[in-house]
Protein backbone atom coordinates (compact mmCIF):
# COMPACT_ATOMS: atom_id res chain seq x y z
CA UNK A 1 0.00 0.00 0.00
CA UNK A 2 1.64 3.68 -1.56
CA UNK A 3 -0.20 5.39 1.34
CA UNK A 4 1.82 4.31 4.39
CA UNK A 5 4.92 6.04 2.78
CA UNK A 6 2.75 8.92 2.25
CA UNK A 7 1.83 9.21 5.75
CA UNK A 8 5.27 8.67 6.16
CA UNK A 9 6.67 11.26 4.06
CA UNK A 10 4.25 14.26 6.36
CA UNK A 11 5.96 12.10 9.79
CA UNK A 12 9.51 13.50 7.91
CA UNK A 13 8.62 16.51 7.58
CA UNK A 14 7.32 16.57 11.66
CA UNK A 15 5.95 14.44 14.20
CA UNK A 16 2.07 14.45 14.25
CA UNK A 17 -1.00 12.42 15.13
CA UNK A 18 -2.98 9.96 13.94
CA UNK A 19 -5.89 12.69 13.38
CA UNK A 20 -3.91 15.31 12.68
CA UNK A 21 -2.20 12.96 9.41
CA UNK A 22 -5.37 12.27 8.22
CA UNK A 23 -6.01 16.04 8.17
CA UNK A 24 -2.70 16.60 6.37
CA UNK A 25 -3.39 14.11 3.94
CA UNK A 26 -6.65 15.24 2.87
CA UNK A 27 -5.57 18.51 2.59
CA UNK A 28 -2.47 17.57 0.37
CA UNK A 29 -4.22 15.04 -1.68
CA UNK A 30 -7.53 16.84 -2.34
CA UNK A 31 -11.17 15.40 -2.21
CA UNK A 32 -11.02 13.34 -4.96
CA UNK A 33 -9.05 10.90 -4.10
CA UNK A 34 -12.07 10.04 -1.65
CA UNK A 35 -9.50 9.55 1.70
CA UNK A 36 -10.36 6.80 4.01
CA UNK A 37 -9.48 8.14 7.53
CA UNK A 38 -9.42 4.31 8.51
CA UNK A 39 -6.65 3.56 6.19
CA UNK A 40 -4.28 6.02 7.51
CA UNK A 41 -4.76 4.50 10.67
CA UNK A 42 -4.03 1.47 8.80
CA UNK A 43 -0.58 2.76 7.84
CA UNK A 44 0.54 4.04 10.97
CA UNK A 45 -0.04 0.47 12.46
CA UNK A 46 2.15 -0.60 9.25
CA UNK A 47 4.62 1.59 9.37
CA UNK A 48 4.92 1.07 13.38
CA UNK A 49 5.68 -2.67 13.32
CA UNK A 50 7.96 -1.74 10.02
CA UNK A 51 9.84 0.52 12.50
CA UNK A 52 9.76 3.01 9.91
CA UNK A 53 7.68 5.44 12.85
CA UNK A 54 7.78 5.17 16.55
CA UNK A 55 4.84 6.03 18.75
CA UNK A 56 6.19 8.60 21.46
CA UNK A 57 4.24 9.57 24.90
CA UNK A 58 3.29 13.19 24.65
CA UNK A 59 5.49 15.41 26.47
CA UNK A 60 3.43 17.85 28.91
CA UNK A 61 4.59 20.91 26.36
CA UNK A 62 2.93 19.10 23.22
CA UNK A 63 -0.17 21.03 22.59
CA UNK A 64 -2.65 18.44 23.34
CA UNK A 65 -6.13 19.67 21.20
CA UNK A 66 -9.48 18.59 21.85
CA UNK A 67 -7.83 18.03 26.42
CA UNK A 68 -11.30 16.52 27.31
CA UNK A 69 -10.63 13.12 25.23
CA UNK A 70 -9.67 10.40 27.71
CA UNK A 71 -7.47 9.10 25.78
CA UNK A 72 -4.31 11.19 25.00
CA UNK A 73 -3.18 10.96 21.53
CA UNK A 74 -0.26 9.66 20.65
CA UNK A 75 2.52 11.43 18.55
CA UNK A 76 4.14 9.55 15.46
CA UNK A 77 7.65 10.60 14.30
CA UNK A 78 9.70 8.45 11.43
CA UNK A 79 13.04 6.80 12.19
CA UNK A 80 16.38 6.65 10.03
CA UNK A 81 14.96 3.37 8.97
CA UNK A 82 11.63 4.92 7.87
CA UNK A 83 14.03 7.74 6.13
CA UNK A 84 15.65 5.19 4.27
CA UNK A 85 12.57 3.83 3.26
CA UNK A 86 10.95 6.83 2.00
CA UNK A 87 13.99 7.42 -0.06
CA UNK A 88 13.66 4.09 -1.57
CA UNK A 89 9.95 4.74 -2.73
CA UNK A 90 10.29 7.87 -4.37
CA UNK A 91 13.16 6.36 -6.27
CA UNK A 92 11.37 3.12 -7.04
CA UNK A 93 10.33 2.65 -10.77
CA UNK A 94 8.31 -0.32 -10.44
CA UNK A 95 5.15 1.65 -11.28
CA UNK A 96 2.33 0.51 -14.00
CA UNK A 97 -0.20 2.55 -15.46
CA UNK A 98 -3.45 1.52 -13.35
CA UNK A 99 -6.63 -0.22 -15.41
CA UNK A 100 -8.69 2.62 -16.60
CA UNK A 101 -11.94 0.95 -15.90
CA UNK A 102 -15.40 3.06 -15.52
CA UNK A 103 -19.58 1.93 -15.62
CA UNK A 104 -19.73 4.19 -17.91
CA UNK A 105 -17.16 3.14 -20.17
CA UNK A 106 -19.16 -0.31 -20.21
CA UNK A 107 -22.59 1.33 -20.89
CA UNK A 108 -21.58 3.37 -23.57
CA UNK A 109 -19.93 0.39 -25.26
CA UNK A 110 -22.71 -1.73 -25.18
CA UNK A 111 -25.47 0.54 -25.72
CA UNK A 112 -27.95 -0.06 -28.56
CA UNK A 113 -30.10 2.37 -30.35
CA UNK A 114 -33.23 1.83 -27.94
CA UNK A 115 -31.04 2.46 -25.38
CA UNK A 116 -30.11 6.32 -26.45
CA UNK A 117 -32.49 8.36 -24.27
CA UNK A 118 -31.56 6.18 -21.36
CA UNK A 119 -27.86 6.46 -22.27
CA UNK A 120 -28.08 10.48 -22.78
CA UNK A 121 -29.93 10.76 -18.90
CA UNK A 122 -27.10 8.71 -17.40
CA UNK A 123 -24.36 11.36 -19.12
CA UNK A 124 -26.39 14.40 -17.74
CA UNK A 125 -26.16 13.11 -14.20
CA UNK A 126 -22.63 11.88 -14.89
CA UNK A 127 -22.20 15.51 -16.00
CA UNK A 128 -23.64 17.14 -12.76
CA UNK A 129 -21.68 14.97 -10.46
CA UNK A 130 -18.28 15.46 -12.21
CA UNK A 131 -18.75 19.10 -12.46
CA UNK A 132 -19.75 19.54 -8.92
CA UNK A 133 -16.37 17.03 -8.15
CA UNK A 134 -14.20 19.88 -10.24
CA UNK A 135 -15.46 22.22 -8.34
CA UNK A 136 -14.20 21.35 -5.18
CA UNK A 137 -11.24 19.90 -6.91
CA UNK A 138 -10.15 23.37 -8.38
CA UNK A 139 -10.91 25.05 -4.63
CA UNK A 140 -8.54 22.37 -2.97
CA UNK A 141 -6.01 23.43 -5.95
CA UNK A 142 -6.58 27.14 -5.40
CA UNK A 143 -5.86 26.66 -1.75
CA UNK A 144 -2.73 24.41 -1.96
CA UNK A 145 -1.29 26.89 -3.94
CA UNK A 146 -1.73 29.69 -1.22
CA UNK A 147 -0.17 27.21 1.11
CA UNK A 148 2.04 25.16 -1.19
CA UNK A 149 4.52 23.09 0.34
CA UNK A 150 7.51 20.64 -1.47
CA UNK A 151 8.99 21.09 -4.85
CA UNK A 152 6.32 20.48 -6.66
CA UNK A 153 4.28 23.32 -5.00
CA UNK A 154 -0.01 22.13 -5.58
CA UNK A 155 0.93 19.72 -8.51
CA UNK A 156 -0.40 16.61 -7.23
CA UNK A 157 -3.64 18.61 -7.18
CA UNK A 158 -3.77 19.08 -11.21
CA UNK A 159 -3.58 15.35 -11.72
CA UNK A 160 -7.53 15.34 -10.22
CA UNK A 161 -8.04 18.16 -11.84
CA UNK A 162 -6.52 17.05 -15.31
CA UNK A 163 -8.58 14.17 -15.08
CA UNK A 164 -11.66 15.73 -14.02
CA UNK A 165 -11.32 18.13 -17.11
CA UNK A 166 -10.79 14.90 -19.17
CA UNK A 167 -14.04 13.09 -18.03
CA UNK A 168 -16.34 16.54 -18.62
CA UNK A 169 -14.40 16.74 -22.28
CA UNK A 170 -15.80 12.98 -22.83
CA UNK A 171 -18.58 13.55 -21.35
CA UNK A 172 -19.60 16.29 -24.18
CA UNK A 173 -18.17 14.19 -27.01
CA UNK A 174 -20.78 11.75 -26.07
CA UNK A 175 -23.70 13.78 -26.02
CA UNK A 176 -22.53 15.21 -29.08
CA UNK A 177 -22.74 12.64 -30.87
CA UNK A 178 -25.61 10.90 -29.40
CA UNK A 179 -27.89 13.75 -30.04
CA UNK A 180 -26.29 14.27 -33.62
CA UNK A 181 -28.23 10.52 -34.74
CA UNK A 182 -31.76 11.03 -35.50
CA UNK A 183 -34.15 9.03 -33.69
CA UNK A 184 -34.18 5.54 -34.42
CA UNK A 185 -37.13 3.56 -34.39
CA UNK A 186 -37.70 1.07 -31.66
CA UNK A 187 -35.94 -2.24 -32.65
CA UNK A 188 -37.52 -5.09 -33.24
CA UNK A 189 -36.61 -7.47 -30.12
CA UNK A 190 -35.26 -11.08 -30.91
CA UNK A 191 -36.87 -13.69 -29.56
CA UNK A 192 -34.98 -14.64 -26.12
CA UNK A 193 -33.98 -17.53 -24.46
CA UNK A 194 -36.11 -18.97 -22.19
CA UNK A 195 -34.32 -20.18 -18.89
CA UNK A 196 -34.53 -24.26 -18.30
CA UNK A 197 -36.70 -24.57 -14.93
CA UNK A 198 -36.24 -27.86 -13.41
CA UNK B 1 -19.85 -5.94 -10.28
CA UNK B 2 -20.93 -3.81 -14.00
CA UNK B 3 -18.66 -6.01 -16.21
CA UNK B 4 -21.84 -8.44 -16.14
CA UNK B 5 -24.22 -6.12 -17.44
CA UNK B 6 -21.36 -5.32 -20.57
CA UNK B 7 -21.42 -9.22 -21.01
CA UNK B 8 -25.41 -9.09 -21.16
CA UNK B 9 -24.95 -6.45 -23.48
CA UNK B 10 -23.08 -8.17 -25.94
CA UNK B 11 -25.50 -10.91 -25.58
CA UNK B 12 -28.23 -9.25 -26.61
CA UNK B 13 -26.40 -7.65 -30.03
CA UNK B 14 -25.49 -11.86 -30.64
CA UNK B 15 -25.13 -15.11 -28.59
CA UNK B 16 -21.73 -16.67 -27.83
CA UNK B 17 -19.53 -18.35 -25.90
CA UNK B 18 -17.51 -17.18 -23.28
CA UNK B 19 -13.29 -17.09 -25.28
CA UNK B 20 -15.44 -15.65 -28.33
CA UNK B 21 -17.34 -13.20 -25.31
CA UNK B 22 -14.07 -12.21 -23.75
CA UNK B 23 -12.38 -11.21 -27.00
CA UNK B 24 -15.22 -9.48 -28.00
CA UNK B 25 -15.34 -7.21 -24.85
CA UNK B 26 -11.41 -6.94 -24.99
CA UNK B 27 -11.45 -5.27 -28.46
CA UNK B 28 -14.68 -3.23 -27.51
CA UNK B 29 -12.74 -1.89 -23.97
CA UNK B 30 -9.20 -1.66 -25.60
CA UNK B 31 -6.07 -1.78 -23.76
CA UNK B 32 -5.96 0.11 -20.62
CA UNK B 33 -8.65 -1.78 -19.17
CA UNK B 34 -6.73 -4.79 -18.59
CA UNK B 35 -9.55 -6.83 -18.54
CA UNK B 36 -8.43 -9.66 -17.10
CA UNK B 37 -10.44 -12.99 -18.52
CA UNK B 38 -11.26 -14.61 -15.31
CA UNK B 39 -13.97 -11.60 -14.33
CA UNK B 40 -15.69 -12.90 -17.47
CA UNK B 41 -16.45 -16.37 -17.26
CA UNK B 42 -17.48 -15.18 -13.21
CA UNK B 43 -20.02 -12.92 -14.75
CA UNK B 44 -21.22 -15.50 -17.41
CA UNK B 45 -21.74 -17.41 -14.18
CA UNK B 46 -23.40 -15.12 -12.30
CA UNK B 47 -25.51 -14.18 -15.74
CA UNK B 48 -26.58 -17.95 -15.66
CA UNK B 49 -27.78 -18.46 -11.65
CA UNK B 50 -29.49 -15.08 -12.01
CA UNK B 51 -31.31 -16.54 -15.19
CA UNK B 52 -30.91 -13.50 -17.12
CA UNK B 53 -28.67 -15.88 -19.85
CA UNK B 54 -28.75 -19.61 -20.65
CA UNK B 55 -25.84 -21.56 -21.81
CA UNK B 56 -27.44 -23.77 -24.78
CA UNK B 57 -26.01 -27.38 -25.58
CA UNK B 58 -24.14 -26.30 -29.23
CA UNK B 59 -26.41 -27.03 -32.58
CA UNK B 60 -24.73 -29.46 -35.00
CA UNK B 61 -24.46 -26.42 -37.44
CA UNK B 62 -23.15 -24.21 -34.83
CA UNK B 63 -19.61 -23.73 -35.91
CA UNK B 64 -16.74 -24.98 -33.29
CA UNK B 65 -13.87 -22.73 -33.51
CA UNK B 66 -11.03 -25.53 -31.97
CA UNK B 67 -13.02 -28.81 -32.83
CA UNK B 68 -10.04 -30.72 -31.44
CA UNK B 69 -10.70 -29.73 -27.94
CA UNK B 70 -12.34 -32.12 -25.82
CA UNK B 71 -14.47 -29.90 -23.98
CA UNK B 72 -17.31 -28.31 -26.60
CA UNK B 73 -18.26 -24.74 -25.76
CA UNK B 74 -21.21 -23.81 -24.52
CA UNK B 75 -23.17 -20.96 -25.98
CA UNK B 76 -24.99 -18.54 -24.23
CA UNK B 77 -27.57 -16.66 -25.15
CA UNK B 78 -29.67 -13.68 -23.00
CA UNK B 79 -33.15 -14.52 -21.42
CA UNK B 80 -36.21 -11.93 -21.64
CA UNK B 81 -35.22 -11.32 -18.02
CA UNK B 82 -32.23 -10.55 -18.99
CA UNK B 83 -32.72 -7.95 -21.33
CA UNK B 84 -34.98 -6.13 -18.72
CA UNK B 85 -32.08 -6.08 -16.40
CA UNK B 86 -29.82 -4.67 -19.13
CA UNK B 87 -32.39 -1.91 -19.60
CA UNK B 88 -32.62 -1.04 -15.93
CA UNK B 89 -28.88 -0.72 -15.73
CA UNK B 90 -28.60 1.39 -18.49
CA UNK B 91 -31.32 3.85 -16.51
CA UNK B 92 -29.87 3.40 -13.53
CA UNK B 93 -28.33 6.56 -12.21
CA UNK B 94 -26.83 5.86 -8.75
CA UNK B 95 -23.14 6.58 -10.99
CA UNK B 96 -20.85 7.95 -8.38
CA UNK B 97 -17.30 9.18 -9.63
CA UNK B 98 -14.71 6.74 -8.56
CA UNK B 99 -11.69 7.93 -6.33
CA UNK B 100 -9.16 9.74 -8.34
CA UNK B 101 -5.97 7.99 -6.63
CA UNK B 102 -2.67 7.26 -8.03
CA UNK B 103 0.74 6.43 -6.46
CA UNK B 104 2.50 9.51 -8.53
CA UNK B 105 0.32 11.92 -7.11
CA UNK B 106 1.61 10.59 -3.56
CA UNK B 107 4.80 10.66 -4.27
CA UNK B 108 3.96 14.25 -5.72
CA UNK B 109 2.44 15.59 -2.86
CA UNK B 110 5.14 14.49 -0.12
CA UNK B 111 8.37 14.65 -2.05
CA UNK B 112 10.99 17.04 -0.31
CA UNK B 113 13.63 19.52 -2.20
CA UNK B 114 16.52 16.50 -1.89
CA UNK B 115 13.80 14.15 -3.27
CA UNK B 116 13.79 16.01 -6.78
CA UNK B 117 16.43 13.87 -8.93
CA UNK B 118 14.59 10.69 -7.89
CA UNK B 119 11.28 12.19 -8.38
CA UNK B 120 12.50 12.99 -12.12
CA UNK B 121 13.47 10.12 -12.61
CA UNK B 122 9.99 8.42 -12.09
CA UNK B 123 8.20 10.87 -13.94
CA UNK B 124 10.75 10.06 -17.01
CA UNK B 125 9.59 6.24 -16.02
CA UNK B 126 5.79 7.09 -15.99
CA UNK B 127 5.96 9.25 -19.51
CA UNK B 128 7.48 6.10 -20.94
CA UNK B 129 5.09 3.58 -19.91
CA UNK B 130 2.32 6.01 -20.20
CA UNK B 131 3.25 6.84 -24.02
CA UNK B 132 3.13 3.59 -25.28
CA UNK B 133 -0.77 2.40 -23.25
CA UNK B 134 -1.29 5.92 -25.00
CA UNK B 135 0.02 4.56 -28.91
CA UNK B 136 -1.79 1.05 -28.13
CA UNK B 137 -5.14 3.29 -26.79
CA UNK B 138 -5.10 5.21 -30.11
CA UNK B 139 -4.56 2.32 -32.15
CA UNK B 140 -7.19 0.37 -30.56
CA UNK B 141 -9.35 3.29 -31.12
CA UNK B 142 -8.78 3.85 -34.66
CA UNK B 143 -9.59 0.00 -35.48
CA UNK B 144 -12.90 0.41 -33.66
CA UNK B 145 -13.82 3.24 -35.72
CA UNK B 146 -13.19 1.17 -38.85
CA UNK B 147 -15.31 -1.75 -36.84
CA UNK B 148 -17.84 0.76 -35.25
CA UNK B 149 -21.29 -0.65 -34.05
CA UNK B 150 -23.76 1.15 -31.47
CA UNK B 151 -24.84 4.96 -30.99
CA UNK B 152 -22.19 5.56 -29.53
CA UNK B 153 -19.46 4.60 -32.05
CA UNK B 154 -16.00 4.09 -30.78
CA UNK B 155 -16.80 7.26 -28.03
CA UNK B 156 -15.70 4.05 -25.06
CA UNK B 157 -12.39 4.40 -26.46
CA UNK B 158 -12.16 7.88 -25.94
CA UNK B 159 -12.10 7.75 -22.33
CA UNK B 160 -8.90 6.18 -22.09
CA UNK B 161 -7.43 8.10 -24.54
CA UNK B 162 -8.19 11.47 -23.29
CA UNK B 163 -7.53 10.10 -19.47
CA UNK B 164 -4.16 9.30 -20.94
CA UNK B 165 -3.78 12.49 -22.79
CA UNK B 166 -4.70 14.15 -19.23
CA UNK B 167 -2.29 12.25 -17.67
CA UNK B 168 0.83 13.22 -19.97
CA UNK B 169 -0.25 16.85 -19.53
CA UNK B 170 0.33 16.48 -15.80
CA UNK B 171 3.94 14.62 -16.01
CA UNK B 172 4.55 17.09 -18.48
CA UNK B 173 3.99 19.80 -16.17
CA UNK B 174 5.69 18.14 -13.04
CA UNK B 175 8.91 17.79 -14.97
CA UNK B 176 8.37 20.98 -16.12
CA UNK B 177 7.45 22.70 -12.07
CA UNK B 178 10.43 20.58 -11.11
CA UNK B 179 13.09 21.63 -14.22
CA UNK B 180 12.43 25.55 -13.42
CA UNK B 181 13.85 24.98 -9.95
CA UNK B 182 17.44 25.72 -9.08
CA UNK B 183 18.96 22.49 -7.34
CA UNK B 184 19.12 23.05 -3.88
CA UNK B 185 21.54 22.07 -1.38
CA UNK B 186 21.05 19.01 0.11
CA UNK B 187 18.29 19.57 3.48
CA UNK B 188 20.26 19.12 7.08
CA UNK B 189 18.31 15.94 8.02
CA UNK B 190 16.94 16.34 11.50
CA UNK B 191 17.73 13.90 14.18
CA UNK B 192 15.30 10.31 13.74
CA UNK B 193 13.86 8.93 16.77
CA UNK B 194 14.92 5.29 17.61
CA UNK B 195 12.45 2.22 17.87
CA UNK B 196 12.02 0.63 21.17
CA UNK B 197 13.68 -2.35 21.63
CA UNK B 198 11.81 -3.77 24.23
Amino acid sequence: MALKYAVLGLLLERRGYGYDLMQRLESRLGPAWQLNPSTVYAALDQLERAEMIVGLAPEPSEPQPRPTRRIRRVVYEATEEGARAFDRWIADLSWRQEPIRGELQLKVATARAEDVPSLLAAIDHAELVTAALYEECRAAQAEAERDSRGPAGALNHSAAVLRLEGEMSWLREIRASLSERPPRPEGRRGRFAQPSRG
